[in-house]
């Protein structure tokens, strides 16, 4: 389906539902708000599906694997080569994503939409859009069509594991010199500086970092971005795993799934599905804060924190694996607690001093 | 056992299968410290077992529930027939407690360490010292001897389950009034300011807080408690739940096995522990970060920092449940995924960037 038709069809949170879900949540045995965010979490989920009570036994990783042209600029301490490698790899089971994912009862789907060179893992599921993006710094990254491509490409592969039965949708990414890009990105979108955008990768050295973001400020005087066009910033300073991802939260909230974010290449598509479609917003939910710096200002802009706090820097979609068992437990706490009712006690002892109580 | 035998059994991480964990970790096929603290628990699990591979089928979370004295003082919001009947319904599989710790595969194991009434009710385990504590607004909560058998039904019930073959220990509580204890405790320990150890419990209202923080001063200027005896401080304005997670804290150092550290009062007696054993804390988990302002001071001073932030505040050992999918994620990226080694790739271009590296 087009990425603007399926705009169209995305509307907000179910009101009704998410009132219903508070309501529950606020009788369950123990104080008002006393379980916090997995209480917010709880309610959020219910206004996606429409039931406040879920269980989401498909869950999968949606990893989009692509390479940059920025790479020839020396952004990036990893071989390129690591894309494919670490794509393939993914598919083996033996990369940080495969076996967390694999703890968490998922799956993961990798997406060749962009790496350098054919992967020819029958394992990999092959929707290139191009072999690379070019080098945003001194050309273009992708024409406005490939942009739109590949955002295309993350809706039918995200549609289709939705249509495959999947009810729980992680986000991830492999692309060597991707934070680059998204560091570009994040710097039009939030307005933040761009030293406090840029940020190590997989390992820079301290030169590396400095020579990082000169490149990023060279792009961006070069490129005449428009902060108000998602489109134009994503084919002039993104990336096809950016595009890819974007088109994987437009999906999922068109089709009223929840969808998790990863770290900051992930929550930087978020923020770019956000602005074409303001409402899908209230279909992601955010996991861990990741130690790459760009993170906070974006995370901030879109309105959404994250809970788990493990000082992960890798991607790849891991923090939505480790976020699966949390999405679980808010289901069990609405599913499975007990209320005052069940157990006959007037509960009006209970003050409720939440702030927006 | 006698705590001071206990005591005297306890040695820190085995410092050998530390450096081979970390080893490990260091060529999994990952950038150096990628993966953070996921990264740093499973090194630290090796050190506890002495295994760099660990699995932990068998968990629970052992719930102290006692009455506190102070409760008279009008320092609660709710009755203090509550400590009764949640001990009951934790055993009943309602309470929060219970469902987060079934969902994640664990057992919840209650026990009546100072509940004010009999709870009568055979799945909650009878070890009463006595019932409920006295009040520490005008006379000692415990006396020393009291206090001591506190410490060692905590003791005796972690050995029994490990004897039981419980491999991983989640702490919680439950006890009307158990935070006005904590806070007091927080501050002759911490030296922490008094306003900024108390808080609004399951829920007190602006002047009930107002109230506990006078209520808590007073008890400190009455008692000269002695803050290089944690005995003391116990006796004088602990509680039966804090003692007996102590011993709890003791017994999992002393039989190597990792014990996980919930909300404020748990940490409070981690840190009562670590002060009567100080290589305890090589064997102390800290998961989520308590809403309880008295959290964050003690955390700091026992050098553990949580990975949860989920803005609970209801205790029970909920934020342990939570923790258990966590720590089996630590342990799977340590046993299942691939090594650079395993793919014939030369890692020497990774730059390892870490702040202690």
């Amino acid at each position: 389906m087009g990425y603007e038709d399926v705009i169209a069809t995305i509307s907000g949170a179910d009101q009704a539902v998410l009132a219903e879900a508070q309501a529950r949540v606020d009788v369950l045995l123990k104080p008002p708000g006393s379980l916090g965010r997995l209480e917010e979490m709880a309610v959020r989920l219910a206004g996606m599906t429409g039931r406040v009570r879920n269980q989401f036994e498909r869950r999968c990783v949606v990893v989009m694997a692509a390479d940059n042209g920025v790479y020839a600029q020396g952004v990036a301490s990893a071989p390129q080569e690591f894309t494919r490698l670490q794509a393939v790899n993914m598919t083996r089971g033996i990369c940080g994503v495969s076996v967390l994912t694999e703890q968490a009862g998922g799956d993961v789907v990798v997406v060749d939409i962009g790496i350098a060179q054919p992967t020819g893992w029958p394992q990999i599921v092959e929707r290139t859009v191009r072999r690379s993006t070019r080098d945003l710094a001194v050309e273009p990254a992708l024409t406005r069509a490939e942009t739109i491509e590949a955002i295309e490409v993350g809706i039918d592969v995200t549609t289709g594991l939705i249509d495959q039965g999947y009810q729980l949708i992680g986000t991830g990414e492999m692309g060597i010199a991707n934070t680059t890009s998204t560091s570009a990105c994040a710097v039009v979108l939030t307005g933040v500086e761009i030293e406090r955008a840029v940020g190590r990768g997989a390992g820079l050295s301290d030169e590396g970092l400095a020579h990082k973001v000169e490149v990023v400020r060279q792009a961006l005087a070069l490129h005449q971005v428009d902060p108000s066009d998602p489109l134009d910033v994503l084919s002039k300073v993104g990336g096809l795993d950016i595009a890819g991802l974007v088109g994987c939260y437009l999906a999922a909230a068109s089709r009223r799934v929840p969808i998790l974010i990863d770290g900051v290449i992930s929550i930087l598509a978020a923020l770019l599905a956000q602005r074409l479609a303001p409402a899908a917003v209230d279909f992601m939910i955010a996991t861990h804060r990741s130690e790459e710096p760009a993170y906070a200002a974006i995370s901030a802009e879109l309105g959404l924190a994250p809970f788990l706090d493990l000082k992960m820097r890798l991607g790849e979609g891991t923090g939505c694996a480790l976020a699966f068992p949390i999405v679980d437990a808010a289901c069990a706490m609405m599913n499975r607690m007990g209320t005052f009712d069940d157990i006959q006690y007037d509960q009006s002892f209970l003050v409720d001093n939440r702030e927006d109580a």
